[in-house]
Formats: structure tokens, sequence, C-alpha cells
């Protein structure tokens, strides 16, 4: 990408899970004790197996972020335990969801730094397919929320969905930037319109995230290994 | 009223659930059909009691829409059951839940006619605080969704949340008239800051909704007892 020009770019859209916070971890994490409560009927793998097939199952009903989640654990467990889950085991899944909605989701080194930066010379949004509620509430626990002219939450990462942010924000494909972790989510659909793409790639990735890197197209795609990197695509 | 100008107006917003389509009896339907499931632990009324608890006592964790609606009821039996409700029941509950997100609201009387000719005067906009997903998929399947420029989701619609949306719109209180069927939510936050509102009650208000008539502040305020009578407002 030799022939970028930063000067066009007029909004820069930041993902927030994985990107700016550490999210996808408390995820694994809240998995992992789900599987223990539920140890005595199916081993973790399978257990894992199973909630992600019901995840995706539901994902068109519930869509994307934590109240969804929680609804598909409790779903998975009235299943795998095949109608013998307790009322008591439900209660402590429902609280383990409830403790994942209250964790407090650290930033991601050289997240201030960079934003502090870039909100000089360009209008940064948070783009997010995440819960509302969530993301505000993340936001504002973060302390960077002021770095954002607002959040966008989108009930998905298309193409589509991103064609008509564009319209609502009033810009052109090619004033528009995307940083974010996933290469499903936040690069192809945003190169496949003609706009840019920073891609950071986070160590934890959800399997419905992933995406065979030959399938991204040609396009304005840069890689930066850490936040602070995207900071040299602008030549600053 | 008589000082209304309204060509002074830019943007009017409309609630969607009991404004456009009607919503609450759905989820009264499935309210009375909880009650059936847990007959055997409880009366309904007092069911409904400890529900409207647990749903108010989860406001801010969960927000509104009908996931946390559903956690809600799978909690509430949980409770009420003294952990004796059992898997089968659960499911029944996640069941009965996925039913309401997929049935099809239908149009109150007068919606299209009314957003006709409005539109073609006003850019016109859903102002709602269900759930996003939730909200675009009533949009998409009322045949509605052309009449509008976009949808804006608040976490809650109180003055705060007012005001941030007519930042992010760009228009000032006396360019704003909302429409809806809530005083709480839909009427006095807006009259609150300057702007202006007409209230066309529903049948049916959620308990959290209800309002005393005397504690809604004087301001630009219309009642209507039918969408169609809002054209009057306009002098339309």
């Amino acid at each position: 990408m030799n022939d970028f020009n930063p000067e066009i770019i007029k909004v820069i859209g930041f993902d927030a899970d994985d990107t700016l916070w550490v999210n996808e971890p408390f995820y694994r994490e809240t998995e992992a004790r789900f599987c223990d409560i539920l140890s005595r009927y199916m081993p973790p793998a399978e257990i894992n197996a199973r909630l992600f097939r019901v995840e995706v199952d539901n994902l068109n009903l519930y869509g994307y972020g934590s109240k969804a989640f929680v609804l598909s654990l409790i779903e998975t467990a009235v299943d795998i335990s095949e109608g013998k889950v307790t009322a008591g085991e439900i209660s402590r899944i429902i609280e383990l969801g409830k403790a994942q909605i209250n964790t407090k989701n650290p930033l991601l080194p050289g997240v201030p730094e960079v934003l502090e930066v870039l909100s000089r010379r360009y209008r940064l949004i948070v783009v997010t397919k995440g819960d509302l509620l969530d993301q505000e509430r993340k936001l504002k626990n973060s302390g960077i929320a002021d770095y954002f002219h607002h959040v966008e939450i989108m009930s998905d990462k298309k193409t589509d969905n991103y064609r008509r942010l564009l319209a609502h924000l009033d810009v052109t494909p090619d004033q528009f930037l995307m940083v974010g972790n996933s290469l499903k989510s936040d690069v192809v659909p945003v190169l496949t319109l003609g706009g840019y793409a920073i891609h950071v790639p986070f160590h934890v990735t959800w399997q419905h995230e992933e995406l065979d890197p030959h399938d991204i197209p040609v396009g304005h795609f840069f890689t930066a290994e850490k936040l602070r990197g995207i900071l040299s695509v602008f030549g600053l």
C-alpha cells in the first residue's frame, strides 16, 4: 500500500471488543466455568462444541452480545444434560453471565495514546456489533469515551451494514478507515466497499470470526501487530 | 398549544413499540403462558409481581428488550420455584421467548398513511430503547422501513439520552418533535429539553412506563387519541 494518502480520510471506525479492550478472554473464562458446572454431564471439549452450535443456530434470532451468550449457555445446559440440569445449576449460569456483564474490560496497550493523536485530526467513532448497553458501559468504564464522536451499534458487520453506516455518516468509502481485530467483520466488508482497513490481530478469536486469509479481497489493507503500529499508516 | 409553528420542525422521532406496531400485548401473552408453566409453584398474580421485581432489578445490567425479558423469566422461574423448576420447564420458557422474538408485530391503524404524509415534509427517524436486532427485524417485517431515515437505538430514554441524540442529529430541541405512547420515555424528557412531543396513548402500558400525569412538565405537548390524529398538529 504505497498510494495511501491519509489526508483523504474523514472518519476512522474502531471496533471495540479485543481492539480497544480485552473481551474474548472473559468469554472463554465464563465458558470454562460453565463446563465446570456441567462437568458431571459431559467433558469440556464436547460441551464447548455443543455450545458453539447453539450459539450459531441462535445468531439470527438473538444477534451478538452478552445476553445472547447467556441465553445460549442456558439452552446448552438443558440440551447436554438431557433435561437433567437443576435449578441450582441454571442459577449459577445466570450468575456467571451477570459477573461477565459486570466485568471491567481492561484497555489494550497504547489505546489512549493512539486515540489522543488520531482524534486531533480525524473524527473517531466506535463501530461494534455487541449489545448497546454493554458497549456503552464498557466505553464509560474505559475512560476513553471523550475521544469518540459517538458509538455505532450494528446488528451485524456485513457489507450492507457498512454501506448503511457510511450513508448515515455521509462519507464515501474512500473517506473511511476501519481498525479492528476481525478480518471477517472489520476488514473484508470495508475493503469490499472500497474503504480502508487496518487489521490489528488479537491472540484469541471466536471461532465464528475466523477466516482464511486467502479470502481477503485485494484492497486498501494494512496490518499492525499492536495498536500503536497504526500511527505509522497515517505517517504519524 | 396555539403557538406551534410546524415549519420549524426538522426531525420527527417515532417511538416503535406500541406507537407504530403492537408489542406490549405479546409480552403480556408470554407472561400468561409463563404463569401457566409455573402454576404448580405459585398463583399468576404473585408470579407476575415477582417477575416485575426481577425485571426492574435487572434493568441496569440487562437494559430493555426481549433478551433481557427472557433472562428475567428464567431467573424468576428459579426464584419462585425455590430451586425446583425442571430443565423441561426452563426449556419451555426459552421456547416461549423465541416464539415472542419471532412474532410479527402488526402495524397500528393509520401508520402507513401518516408516515406517507409526514415523510414528504420532515426527516423521520425511529427512536427506541429495545434491542437493535429486534427492532430492525420488526421494522423490516412492517413494510414501513423506507419512510425512515434511520433507526436510533438508545440504552434508555432519559433526558441525557435525548440530549446526545439531538447533538448527534445536529438539531436544536425546538427543531425536534417526538411521537410516542409513553409519557415517561417519549414525552417528559423531550419537553424537559425544550422539544415538542405528541402523546398517542396505547391501551396497555408496562408498569415501569407508568407515570402520574401531574408529573408532566409544562411544555410543547399535544395528545392524539390515534396516530391519524397527529396530522392535525401539523395542520395537515
